[in-house]
This record gives C-alpha cells, sequence and structure tokens, in this order.
C-alpha cells in the first residue's frame, strides 16, 4: 500500500534531529527505541556532531550515509522554538515526514502559538506530513519501528489491531493494555496536537493497511467532524473501528491545558462515531474486550442477533447471562432439535435450553459446543470453563466444535494465570477470542452485537415509497411564527392540528364555529419564542365566553392562532440544528422535564436516511412509554422515521436555518401530530458561512 | 479464633468418603486437592478398602490412625442418595463439620428435595456444620487446606481478601482473579445450596478471623435477609465488605436450575447491603478492583472525600479524571500553598489545580505525591504513570512520599506486563494498591469513596430534636378511607391539605364555604383503591355549581372529601411495604411515570435513622428536580428524612399493615404535602405471621 502518510509510518530511513547521549533527555530515549529499527537511521546534532560515532552536523549530511536509503522520516527532538528550522531543514534535505514529540506550542500561551504557526506554515510550504507535536509518538511493530520515547514499546508483540489515540500517553497504555490481553499491534499513533496529521488521516491510512484487522480510535477534541466521520464510516466497510470518547464530564480546563483545544460534544461525537459503523465504549477496558473480538472473528449483519451461553460453571455462567440481559442482548431459547441433542450429551438435571449448564463433562463439551453454536437461533456463542487441565481442555474442544470466523464464539477460562495464558494462547490461534472473565466477556458480546446491529441498519434499503431522505425542501426565509411553522412542516409532511390563523376577534370566533370545541388559542407572532410564559396560550377553549376571556388575556391589537385540540399521548421532542463541530444533527427525546432531568435523548447527525431515523427512539431508556404503556398508543417507528428524516433533510437543504424545533410532537391513538413548532434563523451570517468560519 | 464454623474450616483432619483413585471422579479430584493439606488426612471407601495404601472401609477406620488428630472435618464424595447416611456415620464417629459438593438435593426434583430431607435431618440431630451440597468447595492457602474439587486453587496465594460466594464456580473465579490482581486469599468459600451453613454463618466467622482484611461477597439467592443484613452491619464495622448481587435481569428459570431457589429481589438485595455499610458493585472486574484497594487502605468516614490526580501522561489522567467525575467523585481545586509547592517543582505549562499533570518529571515526582497527597483538601491521591524503568520509579516515590495506610493513594502502572507485575509487587508491599489502569483506578476510587460516605452516613447522630425513628406510632386496626389515612399521617407529623369530610351534599358546600376554591372533591370510601379511575376525583372545584356538577358525577349516597388544593410543585412518591425475604423496605421516587419508566427509586430496609432517610433523595437520577429546578423549590432533606423515618416506623410498629404509600407526596415552596394516602393491611394472617411463614 502507499498513502500520503506512507513516508511516515513506512520510512526507508529515519533521522533524529536533536540526539542526545544524555539519558533522561527526549533525544536520548529517541535514538534508543529506534536503534531496533532495521531500516537506515541516522543521528543528527549540529551542536556535537560526532561523525565517526554516527552523528553528523545536519541532516543533509547525515542523508549522504545511508547507503543510498532515504531518510524518509525525520524526528525532531528540538526544543518548540528551533522546530520550524528543524522542519525546513529535513524537507530540504528530502524527509517527506516528520514527528515532534514536545510540548510548548498551542497550549502554550502567545509564544507557543507563534511556534505552532511557524511550523504549520513550513508544512504547508514544503509538503511534509507532521506527526504532532505534543505526542509521545507512534510505533510499528511489524517493522521494528518505535518512533517513540517509551523504549518498551519497542518489545509489544506484532500483530493486527491498530491504535489511533488523541494522546500519546493513551496510545501507549491502550497498546500495552491490548498486549496484555494477548493481542499484538500492527501500528500505534497518538495524534497529539494534531498541528498536521489528523486521526482523519491515520484511518484512511489504516483502510488501506492490510495487516490492521481492526482499529482502537481514542478522541478527546475532534477539528473537523465531518471528515473524521467520513474516514470512520469508509473505514468502518472494511474493518471494525471501537472508539472511546473523552468529556462525559466537564474536564474542559484540563483538557485544554492538555491539547490546547476545546473538548468536542461527547454526547454528539459518540452518536456521530455510532452512525458512521464504529463500535463506541465507556473506558479503555471495554475497549481491549471489544477489540480482542472484533480483531478476531464479526458477525454476519443482522438487526439483533441471539446469544448462546454454555458454561462448565453454573454461577459465572450466571454473572454472564444476567450482564448480557442488561445490556440487551437477546438470549434465545436453543430450538428442539438442539435441546434433544443436548439431552443426549448432557446429565439430566443441568438446565438446557440457553444457558446451557454443562456441569463440566469433560467428554461431551465439544459436542455442546457444537450443538448450541449450530442452533439456527444462535448467531453468536459464549463459553465459560474454569481452566482444569485434567478435566476440560477449552481450547481443544473449541477447536474441535469448529469455533472461529466460521462459527463465531467468545471464550472465558477462569484458573491460574499460566494455564490461562496457555488456553488464551491456543485460542486466539485457533481465531478464537478468549476474555478474562463474565464481565469482560460481556463487553466483547456487547461489542460484536453492535458492530452486527450498525451493519444490518446499514444494509437496510429505505422503503421504495418514500422520497430519498437528502433531497430536503428548504425552509422559507423570513420569521416565521407558528402557523408559517407548521405549514411549512405540512410540507414534509409532518401532520399539524387543523388551525385558522386569525387577524382580529371576529376572525377567531369564527373559527371557533368551524373547528368546534375545544380549541386552543394562542397568540401568533413570530417574536415570542416562549408563548405560554407569556401568556399567550390557552388550552381547552370551548365557549365564545370562554374564546373572549382568552383574547382578552392575550391582549388587542395581536394575531391569534385557533387550533383544534389533540388528543390526549405522549410527548416527543423533535429537533434539528447545527453542531459546531459536526453540522447538523438531530435530536429526539421524550417531552417535559423527564428527557432532560435523565438525559434521555438520541442523537444523529443529518442528513440520515429513514431506517436510521426510525431507530432513534428505541436508544431512550424511556422506549416502553412509547410502546403501548399503560393502554397508551405505539408509535410507528417507520412514521417516526419519515418525519425525523424530512426534517433533518430540511435544515441540510436551509443554510439560512439554525433550528427547527417541534415540542411537542404528540404521539396519539392516530399517529404523530405537531403541537408546537419553532424555527429559528441564522442572524447575520448564515449558518453555512459559520460552518465554514 | 474459635466459632462454630471452626471444625469446618480449621480442622486438625480431614477425612474423604468415597475417595476414588480414579482420575475424573469428584472424590479422585478432592483427594489430590487435599494431598497437600498438613494436617491429618484419610480416605474412606466402604466399598473398595485399602488400608495398606491408606483407604479405610469407614470413618470410625480412618480415625484410628490419625495418630490422635482429630478427623474434624468430612468430605462426602458420594451419591447424592448415600449422603445423609454417610453423614450419620461421620458425626457418629467424631466428624463436626462436613462438604458435601454433588448436586441432586433441592434442584433435582421431588426424589432430590427428599435427599435433602434427609441430610437437613442428620444435621438436626447431629449438630455437625455442612457447607454445601452444590459447591466446589472451599480453600485456605494459609493452612495449605484445598477442599475443592478444583485442585489449582491449592496454588493460589495466602493473603487476607476472603470470598464468600453463593456459587462454588464464582468462589473459585473471584479468587483466581483476586490474585491475577496481585492479592492473596485468606479463606475462599462456595455456599452452593446453603442446606446448613449459609453466607451470614460464614461473615459471622470471619468477622473473628484476623488475617482477613477485607471480603468479597457474592449473592444469588438470600434465604434469611435480616440475618444476612445483620452479619454484613456486624462485618463492616471492623472490615469491608465488597457485594456483588446476581439477578439485574429475569435470570429467574435458570437460576432456580442452579440454586433451587428463587432469586432475591435485586433492587432490595442491594440497597440492604449498602444500608449495612458494603460496598455494592456491578460485576466482578469492580469487586477485584474494590478488594485491591480496600483490603490495603480504607478512608476516614466523611460524607465526601475529595480526590487529587496525580499523572505523568495527560491523557491517561484525563481519562481517570473524566470516569471519576462521571461516578460523582468530588475533584477539588488544590489549596494555595500546594500549588506555590507544585509551582516549585514542575514545568510552568503543565496543569497543577487538580489532575496534577507532571509531564514526566523523574525527580520530583515522589515531592509532587507528597503535596498533593498533604493537600487539606485531598483525602484520597489517585495516580497515573506509564513504568519507564529509567525514567519514573513509582514504587519508590510511593515510598518516598509516604504513601500507605496514613496517606491513601491508589497507583496505576502502565507498561510491560513485567515491569508493571515488579512496580505492582513493590507498591503492594508499602500497602498502597496498585491498579490495572484508569477504569480500574477509578473502580479502586468509588469504593474507597463509597465506603467513607457510608460510614459517615453511620456515625452521624440524628438531630437530639427528633424522637428515635423506632418508636413507631402504630396504624389504626381496620380500612381507612383517604380521611383516616391522612389523619394517620398527621399523627406522624406529616403535614396534609386542610379537609371536610362529608356524609351530605349539605356539609360539602358547608366546607367549600369553610376552605374557599378552589377545592378536590373526592368520593371517599376505603374499599375504592384508584379512586380517580373510578371517577371519584375532580380538581379545581371553586364554585357551588361546580360542587353539584362534581357532587353529581361521583354520584348519590356517598361520602365525600372536599379538601384544599394544594400549590403545584414536584410530585414524589414515598411507600413503605413489606419484602418477603428482607422485611419493611421504604421506597421513594419522583411521581408520574418518569421514576416507573427510568426505574428510579430509592429502596431502605426499615427501621432506619433520619440522616440515612435523608440521603435518600440524593440517590435518584432525577434528583435535579429537587434542587431548584427552573426556579421551583428546593427540597428540605431532613424534613423529608423524618417523614420517611416515621412512616418506616409506622409499618414496623403495624404488624397489621401489608403497605402505606403517600402518592403523590408534592414538594411545594412550603415544604411537603401529602396529597392522597393509601393504607392496606394483610387479609387473613398478619403481616408478622406471614414474615415467619
Amino acid at each position: 500500500m502507499t498513502t500520503n502518510l506512507t513516508p511516515l509510518f513506512t520510512p526507508e530511513g529515519v533521522v533524529v534531529i536533536g540526539a542526545s547521549r544524555q539519558s533522561g533527555k527526549l533525544g536520548a530515549a529517541m535514538a534508543r527505541s529506534l536503534a531496533a529499527f532495521p531500516g537506515a537511521r541516522a543521528l543528527v546534532n549540529s551542536r556535537r556532531p560526532d561523525p565517526a560515532d554516527g552523528v553528523y552536523a545536519s541532516v543533509a549530511d547525515a542523508a549522504g550515509h545511508t547507503g543510498g536509503r532515504r531518510l524518509d522520516l525525520a524526528v525532531l527532538c528540538v526544543p518548540a522554538a528551533a522546530c520550524a528550522d528543524a522542519l525546513a531543514e529535513a524537507a530540504a534535505a528530502g524527509c517527506r515526514a516528520a514527528l515532534v514529540c514536545a510540548g510548548g506550542f498551542g497550549e502554550a500561551g502567545p509564544e507557543g502559538e507563534g511556534h505552532a504557526k511557524a511550523l504549520r506554515r513550513t508544512v504547508r510550504e514544503t509538503g511534509i506530513r507532521l506527526l504532532g507535536p505534543n505526542t509521545s509518538g507512534f510505533f510499528d511493530p511489524h517493522l521494528g519501528l518505535t518512533a517513540s520515547f517509551v523504549p518498551a514499546a519497542g518489545q509489544l508483540p506484532a500483530g493486527d489491531i491498530a491504535v489511533v489515540a488523541a494522546s500519546g500517553g493513551v496510545n501507549h497504555a491502550l497498546a500495552f493494555d491490548l498486549a496484555a490481553a494477548g493481542n499484538g499491534i500492527s501500528l500505534a499513533a497518538g495524534i497529539g496536537a494534531g498541528l498536521d496529521v489528523t486521526a482523519a488521516d491515520v484511518l484512511e491510512h489504516l483502510a488501506e493497511d492490510g495487516r490492521t484487522t481492526a482499529v482502537a480510535l481514542h478522541l478527546e477534541t475532534v477539528p473537523d467532524g465531518p471528515r473524521l466521520v467520513a474516514a470512520v464510516r469508509r473505514l468502518t466497510t472494511v474493518k471494525p473501528v471501537v472508539a472511546l470518547v473523552v468529556g462525559r464530564t466537564d474536564v474542559g480546563d484540563f483538557a485544554r491545558s492538555h491539547t490546547g483545544a476545546l473538548a468536542t460534544s461527547w454526547r454528539t461525537a459518540r452518536a456521530a462515531l455510532r452512525q458512521a459503523g464504529a463500535v463506541v465504549v465507556d473506558d479503555e477496558r471495554e475497549l481491549v474486550d471489544a477489540l480482542t473480538a472484533l480483531s478476531r472473528i464479526r458477525l454476519r449483519p443482522h438487526p439483533d442477533p441471539g446469544l448462546g451461553i454454555v458454561t462448565a460453571q453454573a454461577g459465572p455462567g450466571l454473572l454472564l447471562a444476567d450482564r448480557a440481559g442488561a445490556d440487551g442482548i437477546r438470549m434465545p431459547e436453543l430450538t428442539g432439535p438442539t435441546r434433544r441433542t443436548l439431552g443426549e450429551l448432557l446429565p439430566p438435571l443441568t438446565y438446557q435450553r440457553n444457558p446451557v449448564d454443562t456441569g463440566r463433562p469433560a467428554e461431551t463439551f465439544a459436542r455442546v459446543l457444537d450443538a448450541t453454536a449450530a442452533d439456527p437461533e444462535v448467531d453468536l456463542l459464549a463459553v465459560y470453563a474454569l481452566a482444569e487441565p485434567d478435566s476440560v481442555d477449552l481450547a481443544s474442544a473449541a477447536q474441535d466444535a469448529g469455533l472461529g470466523a466460521a462459527s463465531p464464539a467468545v471464550v472465558v477460562v477462569g484458573g491460574l494465570p499460566e494455564d490461562v495464558a496457555e488456553q488464551r494462547a491456543r485460542l486466539h490461534k485457533a481465531g478464537v477470542p478468549a476474555l478474562a472473565g463474565p464481565a469482560s466477556a460481556a463487553g466483547a458480546v456487547r461489542a460484536l452485537v453492535t458492530d452486527a446491529r450498525q451493519r444490518a441498519l446499514g444494509e437496510r434499503e429505505d422503503p421504495p415509497s418514500q422520497p430519498p431522505p437528502d433531497s430536503g425542501v428548504a425552509v422559507p426565509p423570513g420569521p416565521l411564527d407558528e402557523h408559517a411553522a407548521k405549514t411549512f412542516l405540512g410540507t414534509l409532511g409532518i401532520p399539524t392540528p387543523d388551525r385558522v390563523p386569525c387577524g382580529s376577534r371576529a376572525e377567531a370566533h369564527q373559527a371557533l364555529r368551524l373547528l368546534g370545541g375545544p380549541v386552543a388559542v394562542k397568540v401568533l407572532d413570530a417574536a415570542i419564542l416562549h408563548k405560554t410564559e407569556a401568556g399567550g396560550v390557552h388550552l381547552g377553549v370551548r365557549t365564545p365566553d370562554e374564546l373572549d376571556a382568552a383574547l382578552d388575556a392575550i391582549g388587542p391589537g395581536r394575531r391569534y392562532l385557533v387550533e383544534a385540540m389533540a388528543p390526549p399521548g405522549v410527548d416527543l421532542v423533535l429537533g434539528v440544528r447545527r453542531d459546531p463541530v459536526f453540522g447538523p444533527v438531530v435530536l429526539a427525546g421524550l417531552g417535559g422535564t423527564a428527557a432532560e432531568v435523565y438525559a434521555d435523548v438520541a442523537l444523529r447527525l443529518a442528513p440520515l436516511s429513514v431506517p436510521e431515523a426510525a431507530a432513534m427512539p428505541d436508544e431512550l431508556a424511556a422506549r416502553a412509554l412509547l410502546d403501548g404503556w399503560r393502554g397508551g398508543p405505539v408509535l410507528d417507528r417507520a412514521a417516526f422515521g419519515r418525519v425525523a428524516a424530512a426534517l433533518a433533510a430540511a435544515l441540510v437543504a436551509s443554510p439560512h436555518t439554525a433550528e427547527i424545533e417541534i415540542n411537542p410532537l404528540r404521539l396519539t391513538a392516530e399517529g404523530l401530530t405537531a403541537l408546537d413548532a419553532v424555527i429559528t434563523h441564522t442572524a447575520g451570517r448564515t449558518a453555512e458561512e459559520k460552518d465554514h468560519a
């Protein structure tokens, strides 16, 4: 493969600028890390050159002593103030990529920002690619290339998982953790300040890297949301990506000190990554579990894969089943033929419907695994057993049962570290992910199932009767009052109540006669955003007297909206707005204070397909309210999907519009109705201009 | 120490009944496991005795060949049908304790239940203590005693953590996991069916065990809630208990097949354990992290301890801070003097307010740890560093800084397994818990802080002006209508709206005049539990006409309640009821559907102190609604605590009462008011009789 990051990650030769023999110095650690690199190596120290010892006065000097191999990569170990000049020298001498580990740039006040600007200028002028600054570097165990000031990274095993981390420290921590779980590394890179090379660049590079079967992605801030999303989306079509996003809590100050940039909205970043096909995890342990599994096996796309559990000890199997159940994993009852087979293989007293409790049958364990995995209801098998060298040999049983890529399974081996390590190595060699315990296995199951569900969603076609969701209808210009906003919703196919805009009391009385009671009477004025607070909403008006009272309360010289009252139901909120990092987003939740207090909302980037939008309500913790709670109405997911997708397309098609919010969007026995809608336009500049500012 | 479980867990000698030389048989595995026991050992096989090989025909025979040492413990490896006779034989020959590993008892239908009954009878008649059946046994590495059919358990290191697990498999799994995390085991026991010895028995035994500094507790079902709670409460006053409860999801069928008993309510069990002082965790990884910390250090009791973070690499420190923040851990800004000291020790560009980002300063790391730990705002320190043998020596720095019991800290070392293991061993030797990564450290922090908070709550005295909460006022007998129920609440000091019970329309009109409008008009009948559904509730009645309409709707020949309307506010639900396992419990949540859909409730066992009850609202996910949400009222926690404690005491004092529910309990600007109350009595038998059935 060749990408524009090839000189950075696959250099013919490496030169360390600012190399040092002094222990403790960055340049010394770096020289030591790179000593094992089998390609060309050169050290440069302009102040203390020592050509006899392989330390040259300049990059050009060094380049003349490599036996004709290119010094593609320059590793800069000089102070921030000297970096731009060193980078220019490297570029002039033929280097096509560089790594700057030190800090002292964007995060370090005006002086540092000056150094960053100088670096950026040199990158622009020379075309050299730059990783960093403010990173501990990268390493590729396949190449024996450790461009990191943590020399221990050079001892990590080569393998098929790549790490792309915002932070150099996290890059190392994840690589060490992945290795401790029995995995090898293909490439691990810490982005740091991301002055030139960003996570998106490295992800694009990894799409072409045949050695990498799965990717770990750690994010703190995102400079260019749409580009990152596009890179993740492209990558997930060919290999799984597992993402960990920092910033659940307000870690702003510390994060800023670390990266020099504001933390990206955690919720939106996670939603965007999920939508692009990544498996989003909550911490680095889940990340390791997910990758231990996804680097070896992947389920076929499936809207809701079924999990079968086989356990040699009931108690740990119960822990696993309990956790998987809490995670919303489906555990189907095994079919009759499977149960008959198991009945022949197992003692009569064990539970055999799923989970399958085997009571440690050494002889029949492989056949039990085989029968359960083969059940048509089972898409993924999870297996637990304590390693008992004389009793159950799990690795052999797994192999005999043909577990692996064709018959996906995750296996937990409990026991003494040496027994576990031996079994794990054999299982991994057979392509079966081995996990550390029930919680770890549950994490792997969650990741595999999430990946399968997301890919199923990506595969599903919009119903052909629906208009393509990206052909959005543009919002009309100018301020829109409630009637105009609802009329616009009508053009999107979103139902609204019957209503009459009225310019006078007489018209309002006529409207009451027309609509019959009860009606809602509201002030109609695009300038009033909070009508209820302003005393401008009167509900349940039935008689001319009540109407007069309502009109009196709203006051004279106003326009009014007289509207049929909707039947009771469940109130949702549906909105589209522009995120400063990711652009147009769709947000759905329950109405009222609950959604706010419980932060129970589903988010997606716009535009989105009808099936993607239709899946949003099922993400809500309160989704039971939408499925006939206490005899109430049931939400037609496809109808919701059409409304949300149309609204999303409208925002995309309307660069002057900042936000459209339907609150409430009421679910009644007759379906969805928009009871109130607010559309706001961007003041001054258009939103598109803002997006590109 | 000597307890009634001493013969079981600290026997002078052990006899295996049903010993076998046939590999794969339980009796053979058990004999192999016990081979390393330095006490007396004897094997019995009535069918194939071989005295020359140390296999005797009977326990009495065997007892004559132990050089005078008692065969305290009999390990029964015979089929279920033969167990009772073997147990009787053992007891007759002087054994005072026994272990039965096999299944085939209570979980195995009527025949098995017969075997269980026979065993129970023998236990009762002989006084022998029995662990099991349906467990893989127990082991004590200090004594070299492995009474388990998993011989590898004999290789676990001796240490100071005890395991008490419902399941034998989980007992082994947890012990292996604890050891893998660098811990040793004092005693590990699987309860199994718990026919005689229960978890509560073992916990009582451990309270006297000086070698044990912390206890892992795994629960599936609880046969005797109050006794378990009492044992946990007693144990947590002297050593920390970390509890994992299975049954979050409906694992009923499988769990029943496994233990032969219904799973205990997950929520109630967890609440009861917390209230008894245990640290309740979500999975076995959290359990290991919690015990790695709590077996070495414990914070002083504190209502909200402050966490200081020092990190050598910013990125992993950020992961840890983010997670701790999400867990509700307080991370105070360091005080001025500390920041001045850090300013002298660290380069100017690093963040120093907390977290403290050190930028890997090898020389000053110990002094940075010392200064941060010494800050008056810091009750616990968390430290992260990648192991870099030539750069930061974390173990030495921790020791130089005096971290340990007197200066509590958790430390994460990242890096290659061998470097990590070396550092961890040195840290553990110094009494400083070493964790595997940010998520793991966050788990340890959560456990230490939870333990400190719970102990602070236990220490806090009720305000002396309050009546002791256990002197409950008994509920009057007989059916209580809403007025009677509210009058009873009044005697408990719980505010209710002004109201007038009316026997006629005339009285109702008089009541309206007395109270002024608006009033609520309700049917008054203890037999109608769902008044609203029955058309028996009319709100906002202001005029005599409206009153007549309401009375017409309720119908003639009724009694009515005319009641002042409460101002708007936030509705809570507060109830007390009897749990079949744990007895009287208190439940608090938000009113409406939200609390139900989000399962957002706080639970406590009754009786409880006012401060304990006052802490309940802060457990609710929606607690922000109670703290002046959008200018609304703020809940006086002490007032709530008095109401809840009084209600709890009332249920305890009223054996004939099944349930008292206040729904809604409205929080207004004037405080709490009970807007509706239902009191139900147990039909037929009293609740107390039911509790003992």
